[in-house]
């Protein structure tokens, strides 16, 4: 049974597929830039995300200058090293194998900030809870994220980075929140995986182990 | 031109028609309990949306009891009793003159928690940026949300309560983070615009106003 408002079957299996084969793509991009229209669909569908109070709080760089991508790449390189130093044995091996992150290879990245104190939407919704703001931008990131799968963008999220370092690189004013930094470009194709599951660095949680009903109860334990 | 790895055109038209037409729903909740498989559904959509470090954080409680629901309902009052008091005059009438909320109109309700401390994905990208565990709660529920849009499936985000008093109710441990109480639900419809939109509370922004290249900049002034 289906409802009134539902898609018809295809449309529907659409939007499962694109939340199935999504991916957090970090190799294989390739070295063709992305056309402008896509680019704009893309960003579109991020500025459509809820936002609380529709304050519509998030800001966008698109970053596609090469001695941009290579400063960001070195803020990325200090932060996986003094991560990677926190590893030991065969952990610290395994990290060192994995590969976190495409800024250069991908043709475009893309840095996600939030404008957390803005008046816009008159502080509705935020009272109780300030970090609605940021949550918001992570709403529109995941927007873009599902709408490039189906474009067969990859796109994949770095946050192994100094949040003031990078901040000070991209020029971002004081009352900025950073979120995110992306990278996005067309790809040789999409894992079946994850690669954290496919490369043994952890594996799948149950959907049951999750879910409580009514009050929280610690019913699926792994 | 689309690339090799794109979704067919009716299978990206769906992809963006869950983006433009997925609404904050605060009215219109149909008595209509959710089947199982259906939510089963959305809850998979949810469990599977990117997680910083592989961790899946994320943890739900479906809240259909009547009675615990009308207990949440209260501490959205008290929150937003409060919230009505920091507005004055025309913008205080604005404000109580509008719904946001439908806790005890939708048959279930979705506290979404996240387990921030957890040692899943043994701490990978979380190093400088702690803040990613709830942000990848953040993105479970906005793939839940488009999920249920192609169902026919109304959600309405609540921020308006007290976390403290709502972990309270519901018996969340400490350990676990509040990120975001739902209203799931059959509607009897979805407005072509957002709610504070059509009921003149805040208007949107363009998509040029948001977007910088390659280093911050006001380009695009409101």
């Amino acid at each position: 049974m289906t409802h009134a408002n539902a898609f018809g079957d295809g449309e529907r299996a659409a939007v499962y597929r694109a939340i199935a084969e999504r991916r957090d793509v970090r190799r294989g991009f390739l070295d063709v830039p992305l056309p402008e229209d896509l680019l704009t669909r893309l960003l579109a569908a991020a500025h459509s995300a809820p936002s609380v109070g529709f304050m519509q709080p998030t800001r966008f760089i698109v970053v596609r200058d090469y001695d941009v991508r290579k400063a960001v790449q070195d803020i990325f390189s200090e932060a996986n090293h003094q991560a990677r130093e926190s590893y030991a044995g065969e952990q610290a091996e395994r990290y060192s194998s994995l590969k976190l992150e495409g800024i250069l290879e991908a043709p475009q990245n893309l840095c996600v900030l939030c404008d957390s104190g803005s008046k816009r939407g008159h502080g509705l919704g935020r009272r109780t809870m300030p970090e609605t703001a940021a949550y918001s931008s992570v709403c529109a990131i995941q927007n873009l994220w599902l709408a490039a799968r189906s474009e067969g963008v990859g796109v994949g999220w770095v946050s192994i980075l100094d949040p003031e370092k990078l901040c000070k690189l991209l020029h971002v004013p004081e009352h900025l929140t950073f979120v995110a930094y992306l990278c996005l470009g067309y790809v040789d194709g999409f894992a079946l995986e994850p690669d954290l599951e496919r490369f043994g660095w952890e594996r799948r949680t149950t959907l049951e182990s999750v879910i409580s009903y009514d009050r929280f109860s610690e019913a699926g334990k792994r």
